[in-house]
């Protein structure tokens, strides 16, 4: 089976931190794909990025499923921009590694903290998590106070601090598995697994299990209602990609 | 004072209905001035059009800052889309039509319906009341199953539809207000009022008013934290106007 | 317009405070009138004294149903002991300064504080903020542990314990709005706004700029069902003004 | 043990009603005594009602706590108006018979409904169920549409709807335990539990209940913060039986 | 009236405070019968060991429903295990200690906090207010860190540890009464109420009470959906007493 | 890998229903090992039958875990029956399939429904909805009201009664997706998947995939508090194989 991955940013460092992780925990037979947009913000760390952000998803989007055979697309930013529109674009599972990581710890513990970047995406990230309904399931959200760009610079003080925040989560808020709240983080859960003695889940590879999963069961975006395709409509000032066919 | 509405699809005819609704209802020494974006869909009902919409929305509102002295910005579509990017981008208020009409229906009547377009809006709408945590005073949302454009073209079909919703929502789910779940129905809620007997609330006149009182008491959005001004960062293929200054 | 502004307690030195404060936030063609009960308990700090000053509210507001042309009421205790009673008996908008905060605040912050007098009015707030179902907006409720009168004798006291509380609700709360949690800080908004870096909301102003909006649109309490007025039926013991016509 | 039931509306014959049925339901050692204050409506059917009637109620209670040795007080109207100011008064159990029915109903059933009078009642009943916290066990809430005047003065009429609405709410509602939503109705349970098939709660006889445990277990209302004495202060025009002492 | 206590686990020493307990709190012409079953854990601290503990109090239920003629059960550990079958096998009122001591509470208090063994029952008690519906009322669940038999063992060391974390929960947490929240620490009510100012609820006495009290009034459990008597069914390798005739 | 599907009731023909669908769903290179227990009850339809069933549920995991290598387990009753004890016992996913079918449903639908046996588990299959902590997303819980057996005995009339229950769920209850919520109708998402268009979940292949997902990764279950080994301690009157070493 083929799955895209979308690192919605234009961070190529990151996309490729993005790929690795996925290739390694994808199964043999699973051909990974990712790439992140021509255009856009480097990263995304408010409302407004995301929004920019989004832009260029969708052409990448649009053009995959014009160009490609794509059995399940994931979208590999903690914040899930855009996720429900992706699905309107297509049948094909669209999983968000903030939703993955979520639904897949509710496996292994009775309550997750998120670890995540600055402060200013705490509330947006409280707001994901409600939105999925899982927030009873909720221990708290933790910021590192480090940029994406700071973490990307300096991975060990990036896992130094999700260290000292995790074991604050764990002792603290009452979390018994821990979700890497940025997918600049993805491929730290196992060493921060080991220094801390819980779960910790990677939503780039949760994700990426959970579509493999949802491929073989042949299971599809219900099409019924919220995520029918889109109407067909006049769209102004884009390219021709954009529109609905 | 000086109050920008902004009506993020690009349906002309629609944008004019705002314009006019505002006008009316704002005090003489307001100065309403409404627009709508260059590029992007006529109409919004599904998340797509709303992400498409709101990069139309954000080019506006930045050249606007740039170029004008705006007291207070309302988005006049009932989705809120975008809503808290453009808290980002201003310290100037700015207000959703749907937040708006929700919190005004809240001091008139212990509960509220949203009579909306067609049914894939009514999950949407329904995480928007969640969001704004304000889902414990909805009675219901109900759909008219007219698409905007329907609507836009036979005012009497959408106003008799309006008139049938409402009056389930009011008899069969309690609601004791309702709300125009479309910029589209802007105007209409004295007619449905006196119809049905209970407060009607349009969006758009809602909105105008918490602005104004707003600036009268020089409030101003919060940007200690989530709605901060974005970090400056490379934003590749955009307009140079998307940059944070 | 004239906006009739009811102080429920006896404490005339509070009603001019909340006077001056509704004065200068209206509008110049705005009458303000402000009254408080002759009879009932010069402070509302329990459920106790919110009843028997309702009494006296209740005789004012039906005296002034009697007398005067109002249109629209504000209750300036924040508690908004008896609004819905009063919602009975006119069709008028009736604002309570609580609510008005509370739903000002969110057009400004994702989460509000409310800082107030004694402890022992946290469950009773915590309990009106659930009964206006806007419990997933709150950050926090801090108590100053300053009687309202305490508050009224030492000015500079209480303006500093609001300071103290309202940077601890900012800084370990996540409130990004603070809400004034009693009538007798009317005014302190400015002062304390420029100290802490967030909107601080003052009830009598917020339910001020609501009421004028209101009257605007020409919007009046739903009589549908709950706040319908009361049945006429023996009231033993009253003085005849009590009784419904 | 001597426990005081308190009608807070001066209809004698309901006062009457629930005499006979606290009576009945007490144990042979209980001294039950049952008053109704000499001031106030003839029944509670809304807001403004319920805050005459209880000035009356605080009356009694102030009288009594001077003059007699009471166990435990109940306060026998179904929607416990001023409930949390009589528990400032004294550290005596003072029982609600709404929140009786409803905790009494929880160890017999998973849900339940309350049967009550007219439907404007109906929002501020579902307002207590969620003050009390206990909303996720309320299967519905059902109005007979007759007044507490109309119940009394046609008793048959008045089981008759009772026992309509009861089956609705078991059939449709998905109710395994009815609750009786008004004190003219103290009695009718056995009745209704017959027709039904599922237990049936009159909230004055389970008031009494859970006033004789407490009593028995020595239990005193906690006096640590919110149901504190209130503090002394001037209340003006009241008569001196107002003041605290 | 006879009511029989079942203590889950095979501790006979806490069998005996428990059943001290019932007795003391009794009214006179109340009998308790006290037992344990003879097979099973010696304390109930995890999922695991409440599982393993149900057997033995079906197989001594089973019994009694044939031997014996009990008005009501009281199922004697803080976790309230297998509570709703015990329910389905009679209609006689069953009583939970956790849910008798949690609804008691809620007549004295507005919030109210679990002290209780080691933390690993944290999150199962959690789950069990929730599942209650009492979520809103807790204010929190606080550990000593003792095991039920380091409990048993050091009787002045548990209340000490008790005294400690109710004082946090009251002062911090802002819990207005506590609940004992482990049978073993049944009779420390009174000692811990008068060191601590707060009410303290003992859910081996308050079950009695509700127990007396549903007996009074002739209340039985609901069979007409979710409590009806289990189908009689093939059940294979158990003794015969645990099917149903 | 390996991984044992527990079918917790003695019903040997659903057994290998559960097999097969297990095994269709299965990567090739997943070995499956599909029991039930020697002892209990024939079908599980309520917390009776649940309590029974899940003594030989422990007695099969206790074995497996002496005996063989199993990477993870899954439970397969809708109802999860004991999950949590058995996350007790191992470190390896143990997944049930009830949740399994609810996460699942999340990645494709904003809301689903769950259509079960007969009416009785209905609360139950709400109140574990609840634990889940994933009810925001709960459409409705539809009954067939046909019992296990009935429906094993006449599949064709079972899958009718889904198919009227769903399309219901679907056009009145605003499901997007369905949930099979019996393993007795293992194998049947696909065919009423096509009838009805929307996804249906089969729990038992869900947590397949899960479980799969899980051990790929090398994630186990968290260890640090709720779901800990249980204590060595005494117990009494069972089979050693129920000892914890």
């Amino acid at each position: 089976m083929k799955i895209k991955v979308i690192n919605p940013n234009t961070f190529v460092l990151m996309t490729e931190g993005i790929a690795e992780s996925a290739r390694r925990a994808a199964r043999p037979e699973t051909e990974i794909i990712t790439v992140n947009p021509q255009k856009g913000p480097i990263s995304i760390e408010c409302f407004y990025d995301g929004h920019l952000a989004f832009v260029g998803v969708i052409e990448e989007v649009k053009k995959s499923l014009k160009e490609e055979e794509i059995d399940a697309y994931i979208l590999a930013c903690y914040g899930d921009p855009g996720l429900e529109a992706l699905r309107e674009l297509t049948d094909k599972p669209v999983i968000g590694i903030a939703e993955a990581s979520m639904f897949t710890a509710c496996f292994l513990a009775p309550k997750f903290s998120i670890i995540t970047v600055i402060p200013r995406v705490i509330v947006p990230l409280e707001q994901l998590v409600k939105k999925y309904g899982i927030y009873e399931r909720l221990a708290s959200i933790r910021s590192t106070r480090l940029s994406v760009v700071e973490f990307a610079s300096d991975l060990e003080a990036g896992k130094e601090a999700l260290a000292v925040e995790g074991k604050l989560a764990v002792e603290q808020d009452g979390a018994e598995a821990l979700l890497l709240g940025c997918s600049g983080m993805a491929g730290f859960d196992e060493e921060l697994e080991e220094k801390l003695g819980v779960p910790v889940i990677d939503g780039v590879t949760a994700a990426l299990k959970i579509a493999e999963g949802l491929v073989d069961l042949k299971k599809k975006t219900s099409k019924i209602n919220t995520y029918a395709k889109p109407d067909q409509k006049l769209i102004e000032g884009f390219d021709p990609i954009f529109n609905i066919e």
